[in-house]
């Protein structure tokens, strides 16, 4: 079968890869959409510096230890999929139905996670396998392509969550990307009543006020901070400087979540901080609750993810996606659909 | 009268300093004690860039706005002081209190802080003004030494109420300073059941124990981290990489405290934040109810801060304490007596 692979830093089409095939416990499933995240670009760019940081830190298991990058890298972790088959001694879902779920593969040998991996075969492929335990129907005949944003969305839901924010104070959400367009639309959800957004991108700025935002603003006219006195801040960037320039700005007493996922060492004046007394929060991925939230959000129209869909591509075009999604006045979230 | 000054980065005596005047709501105090404050060795050694940080900070009023590092500084914030005489029509307790006071003179022109000023006379002189609306006076005959612990110890309270830590929870403290050794007072007050410290002094390590640490711990051979599962970090060095090295190896889901006052730049990888979702709480000073139970908890007993007072100097020595105060292994507090 077809798969697009992380091969050498570039996105490059394989046609044989072997069929996966289910053991007890998985289902295989064709792979009708799956969102490109920023994190694979990430990834793609920076990701030896990621495996280095991963060797080097403790207190978690290492879920990455292991990946060759001299090899390929399967990917695409935002999918939505029909059930095909299951493996043996296996109940669930009947094949057709449309499907999603976390993305972790449950095996004999343990747990991998369908993000970055050798072997484990993940949503940038015309099929994969997925664990019957894990599996959600899509309901109220919700269209695969906004199911396969159950992922993102979900994300910016746990962001919100771990902010505990009130409706009543001010979110400044600093970068208007998938990830801050995601916690736009939780924050909307939460019926939060001052949202802010701040991209430098036309496009962006206009997707977060559909999604959401009741402000934006240019960080290049200004600072966000000399516009509004927000008293949560979202980092949906994930670039060096970026928290340092929060820590500056931002009020004392603030609350910061770190949302985006910056890959590399980064400066910050403690200093700052200290003064302030902000909190930090850094947040990563979502509970399953948030996971099935987010989907019951979805497909209950409560939050409309349609206008975050920009793009749609085959497989052999994943490796362009990648580049355009490198212009932030072009798109949101590309959809693959294998 | 006698007043050490901060000049050219090193302690000096002048004996020119005029007597202050104490104006409306004010009181002239003779200082009994004042304590030295590592932020006192650090803002000696790193003030340019304290200086130049707070001054490229926003959200918060730049209180040091001002400060003329080529002019004599006057610092000391942790003293205790027998009243004098009080500015005109100014109701307060009679000449011969002993009282302490949260470092902050208010004028008819404003508040300032009793910290780092060119004009504000601190506790490293004979004598000070002191606002009478925020005069404490010090109750139970405590000794005017214990009583000008109030201040550090009241900034171990804040730390531990900021961490919002259950008794159940093990708490890791690194750094047996002054900081950390009041956090570790704090921490046994409230009655923490698994308070572990770690410092590299020995001497630090058994004034650790003796102020509350069921468990001390070396950090020269082997991290503390391999030693306990802490569920709260209180940062309590304040130099450059040990944020980092508390985020690289900490639990996933810890929460850290930094007390410690970092006034340089720092390196972090915020990947190992994101990937455990920790959260960083940046801690600062107290609050006035703080110190008046940190002033209470001293004088009923509740806290003996007798063992951290292991030098006493005259204000000629100052210069000399603040090189002794170098060498972790031969002191903790030491007190000005003027």
């Amino acid at each position: 079968m077809r798969a697009a692979v992380l091969r050498d830093g570039r996105m490059v089409v394989r046609d044989d890869v072997p069929d996966p095939v289910p053991g007890a416990g998985q289902v295989l499933v064709d792979v009708k959409a799956c969102g490109i995240c920023g994190s694979d670009l990430h990834f793609a760019k920076h990701g030896d510096e990621m495996l280095a940081a991963g060797a080097q830190m403790e207190g978690l298991p290492d879920i990455n230890a292991g990946i060759d990058l001299s090899r390929d890298i399967f990917m695409g972790h935002e999918f939505s999929a029909e059930i095909l088959d299951a493996g043996p001694e296996t109940e669930t879902h009947a094949p057709g139905t449309l499907v999603t779920s976390i993305p972790a593969l449950i095996s004999t040998t343990g747990v991998d996670m369908i993000v970055y991996s050798n072997t484990t075969i993940g949503g940038y492929a015309e099929k994969m396998l997925l664990s019957a335990p894990l599996l959600l129907p899509i309901p109220n005949g919700l269209d695969a392509d906004r199911a396969a944003l159950t992922e993102p969305m979900a994300v910016g839901l746990h962001a919100v969550n771990a902010a505990r924010i009130e409706r009543g104070e001010t979110a400044l959400v600093v970068g208007c990307g998938p990830v801050g367009i995601a916690i736009i639309a939780a924050l909307k959800q939460r019926g939060v009543e001052n949202i802010v957004a701040s991209d430098f991108s036309p496009a962006r700025r206009e997707l977060a006020t559909t999604m959401g935002a009741h402000v934006t603003l240019d960080p290049a006219e200004d600072s966000p901070f000399h516009q509004c006195q927000p008293k949560v801040v979202f980092e949906a960037v994930g670039a060096p400087g970026i928290i340092d320039d929060v820590l500056r700005r931002a009020p004392a007493g603030s609350r910061l979540v770190v949302a985006g996922v910056c890959m590399q060492p980064d400066t910050v004046h403690p200093f700052y901080a200290i003064t302030k007394q902000i909190n930090i929060q850094f947040v990563f991925g979502y509970d399953p609750a948030e996971f099935a939230n987010s989907l019951r959000a979805i497909a209950e129209g409560e939050i409309d993810v349609a206008p975050m869909i920009t793009g749609r591509v085959e497989l052999d075009a994943v490796g362009d996606a990648f580049t355009e999604l490198a212009d932030p006045d072009r798109h949101c979230k590309i959809l693959v659909t294998p």
